[in-house]
């Protein structure tokens, strides 16, 4: 028989976009069931600020899962390459940065859709975004339907009928002041959120990276003060 | 400009089936790049097995990759639940046993995608086999197809249309005999391999689980020494 809980893993990063996302399914009386990544990224100050938000939101369970991206390399955000800095409009408006981390929201998702079957979740949650990240492969609507397809021939509770796995994406066409204004609205405290790619040593945001320039361009443009302590 | 290159990461575990596959890949002139798992199993001996079987192919790169999948649980293969042992056909025949980890194969070639687009990898190989394991959903033909679609709209490789990935499963039609058999003619050397789900210390055979009685069978019907050492 086929069950449809209201049990959802969402993604958290610890950061503004996924804590939103979590307000969300809150506010739609989802279960949730936080699940971060402990995947070898230079920018662990998030991984704090994941649990803390998880807390807040009051997640049934939050599960951090410890893997080292950094044996593949191929991004900053796991190597030793450099984190862009400063604004370059050209860097951000074309191309995919070298912050990339190649094929990152499969693996979450994947590991996410293993973490639903064990908690019969028949949700999850994640905080991608096709406005701001427009270069990001694994942000667009039409990878998402195809992760969702694979989903439902890959786990036993799909192929034995008792669980399906429905993948939302509800911050996909909003711009980051559209995502501020709605988190504001459901009661969201941005300053546990993290967003920077490079933090100082206490967890200061630098303020320069891309994340960082879109998270205070998204607060100004939402008209709303920006929590942030930049370094 | 589209790259095909003939780089292929082989997914191994050590046993008899991935290696059987790597043997064709190279067989087929692709340049291996051979990536296992450490992922809190308990049959940890295979990462040994792995190592060797690389090397002894002549892989090009064998990478471990670490994450602890222990902790999303759901399975006897990663927790302290009972690995079944003992002949039992109706377990063998009906349902999905125990030993399923959830989402595992969707896991391994999510991060094996990511390898593939650091390392210009055109091709994945994964010694799935929908005869012997035909209740594992994440075995059949129609789970790989689905994978293949959402990997050509994950990467920025797909995206910016330069490497695309295929993923072969040459072993998804095969008997046990079969595989055997076609490891032979390629001069495989199956001491190399293994196989239990619950070896003794030293790293024996048991003999008695689910993956021991298949691959005794299967050098049974293949006529072929079965040169395990059993506990």
């Amino acid at each position: 028989m086929k069950i449809i809980t209201n049990n959802a893993v969402v993604l958290s990063s610890g950061g503004l976009d996924s804590t939103t996302v979590m307000a969300m399914a809150k506010d739609q009386k989802y279960t949730i069931f936080s699940l971060s990544f402990d995947y070898g990224q230079r920018h662990r100050f998030e991984l704090e600020a994941a649990r803390k938000v998880a807390h807040r939101l009051g997640a049934a369970q939050h599960l951090i899962f410890p893997m080292d991206m950094s044996v593949i390399g191929g991004s900053a955000l796991t190597s030793d390459m450099v984190v862009p800095k400063g604004r370059d409009n050209d860097r951000m408006a074309h191309g995919i940065p070298v912050t990339y981390v190649p094929a990152r929201n499969t693996i979450f998702l994947s590991i996410a859709l293993a973490w639903a079957e064990v908690v019969q979740a028949s949700h999850i949650f994640i905080g991608v975004n096709a406005v701001d990240y427009s270069g990001y492969p694994d942000c667009r609507p039409e990878y998402i339907a195809a992760f969702e397809a694979m989903a439902s021939l890959a786990t036993k509770a799909a192929v034995e009928g008792t669980l399906s796995v429905k993948i939302h994406a509800p911050l996909i066409q909003m711009t980051k002041a559209q995502i501020i204004r709605t988190g504001m609205d459901l009661g969201v405290d941005y300053s546990l959120t993290h967003s920077c790619y490079d933090p100082s040593p206490e967890g200061k945001a630098c303020g320069q990276c891309d994340s960082c320039l879109l998270r205070r361009k998204g607060f100004l443009d939402a008209s709303v003060p920006d929590p942030t302590i930049y370094a």
